[in-house]
């Protein structure tokens, strides 16, 4: 159901990843097999969207064995190459739950490291299309079986997982079912994952869409031009509190005022068992020049300060529901 | 009080206006003497800011009567040629309500179509300063004397107006009373107003900002970082309903769940005095080359559709109060 996309796959022995930077003008694909090109690849979102970074995260447990061996480094050194992939990333859960987990195999050797990287990706595939499942029955269940205009920030699809997607899985799904009239897209600044890479993932799959600034959601949603908003999550607290990219919360609480469904859609490893609530959440704050120049072009004074977090967090109470591989968790009403 | 800035000014019998859509790689200004390429400065925001927008209508009207004694044009396509400047951007009622109000000297010739023109600009700046003192006033009262951060929403400086500003002059002023703290600047997508031009003003004035995504906005809001928010205006119903750059009404409903207080600022003249609600303004819909390039550069897939809405309407039960040169309307409760 992914189609052709692959973001994140292990060919000839490699972590391959769709250099995501350049998507829609290239598809582009890299190959790596040192642990530090693997990191910044990650920092400087190459690959991105928690699942698609858990799994690649993964992988490079692997590429971290075979250029420990290669290097002949020793096993403390081999571990704080780990370390360091767990790291890369300090907002999404699934970077570090997939490395540890990974991490537990060392002792049983490469393949069984390698074995347990590939069953992270398996998983996650099975458990896209059981989220597109759940969450589309969520929706025909409160909305009923007719045409929907959905709203959807950043970018939860095939280029974000190893799956259809968590949010647009729902997406997808809800085209299958021929519940699906049109796709609102946030641009998702300011690295605009929206435009970018959820625009080319749905024309691609010729599903109908069109872009919005991110400020124009809460117009569009006050509005009554759209049905439900589906986003997707890097952490999610025990009480349904999730961490998502910045904009998230903007959307939440217009669909809170406007009373249409807001539905966060993420596997079962975002959740973050160790949290009663999101209030301890660290959220990454990203460089200046992420918003004082695009692409190469000055667009703010030279030297001008910003404030560009990675994410927000949504508190459950503007969350209609969290969707996981396993079920719907009703949190607020919608 | 507006330092150097001049965006709208009468040089040599001629309407001169700095280049907004270079700001801030290039300060450059052009002169005009045809009307056609007056309106397409408006288009392309040549210069934007309902007040300023309206000076410059004023002073167009003016280059009208230069330009049909040097056609020979009739009185009839005269009129057009005025009719034309009022239309060229739909949702600001200054710009009209300035273009009637010189029209209607025509019969008294050139001469006093000019001193009304110029008569618009000095009221434009007196009541800036009033605005200012008015709106800061406000503030201290309602928040106490001391320093503040102060979000803003597009721009609504010397470059909107023909003095200090509206929102961006109430700013102004509460540095000017050692009230201010720091200034959180949305940046305004997709035409950067924010990043491009009040960071720009606010670097030329020495006042402490930091800009910020739009989307980021509603999480500096409800996380305790911004202490009241301050927009203008681009047309304001009889009931407070204002409208005002995209985005304008995702920071009104983040300060009215955070409980703080979100101000309009806009001289008389942007009330439209027609209008008991807002449901019946004209909101002006943009191209979609604005959302799928950037300076040229594709930033989605080719041909993609948008939603590229150049306001929205806020209710005025999100307003706390609309700021104008001659009082604080309250209106809900901050």
């Amino acid at each position: 159901m992914s189609g052709p996309i692959k973001a994140v796959d292990w060919i000839d022995e490699k972590l391959t990843l769709l250099d995501q930077t350049l998507i829609p003008l290239e598809e582009k694909y890299h190959s790596y097999q040192e642990v530090n090109l693997i990191i910044e690849a990650i920092k400087k979102l190459v690959v991105r969207g928690a699942p698609a970074i858990g799994v690649a995260g993964a992988y490079a447990v692997v590429t971290a064995i075979d250029q420990a061996k290669r290097e002949n480094l020793n096993s403390d050194q081999l571990e704080d190459l780990i370390d360091a992939i767990g790291d890369a990333r300090p907002t999404a859960v699934n970077l570090s739950w997939a490395v540890e987990r990974v991490r537990k195999f060392l002792p049983s050797g490469r393949s069984a490291v390698l074995e347990e990287a590939h069953q992270i990706a398996r998983e996650d595939r099975l458990s896209g299309d059981l989220m597109g499942a759940i969450g589309s029955d969520w929706l025909i269940e409160k909305l009923g079986k007719k045409p929907l205009t959905l709203l959807t920030h950043c970018n939860t699809g095939s280029l974000a997982t190893t799956s259809i997607g968590t949010a647009l899985g729902v997406i997808r799904t809800m085209q299958s079912r021929q519940a699906l009239k049109e796709v609102f897209v946030d641009e998702t600044r300011p690295l605009l994952q929206g435009s970018r890479l959820t625009a080319w993932e749905l024309m691609k799959s010729n599903i109908s869409y069109r872009i919005l600034p991110d400020s124009a959601a809460t117009m569009a949603i006050m509005n009554g031009k759209i049905d439900a908003a589906l986003i997707g999550a890097d952490r999610i607290a025990l009480n349904g509190d999730s961490a998502n990219k910045i904009g998230s919360l903007a959307v939440a609480l217009a669909c809170h005022e406007a009373g249409i469904p807001f539905l966060v859609v993420a596997p079962e490893s975002t959740v973050d068992r160790n949290l009663q609530d999101g209030s301890s959440i660290h959220i990454e704050i990203r460089s200046d020049d992420e918003i004082n120049y695009f692409k190469g072009i000055q667009v703010a004074p030279i030297g001008s300060q910003t404030f560009n977090p990675a994410f927000d967090l949504t508190p459950a109470k503007y969350i209609s529901a969290v969707i996981t591989e396993k079920r719907a968790y009703e949190i607020a009403k919608a």
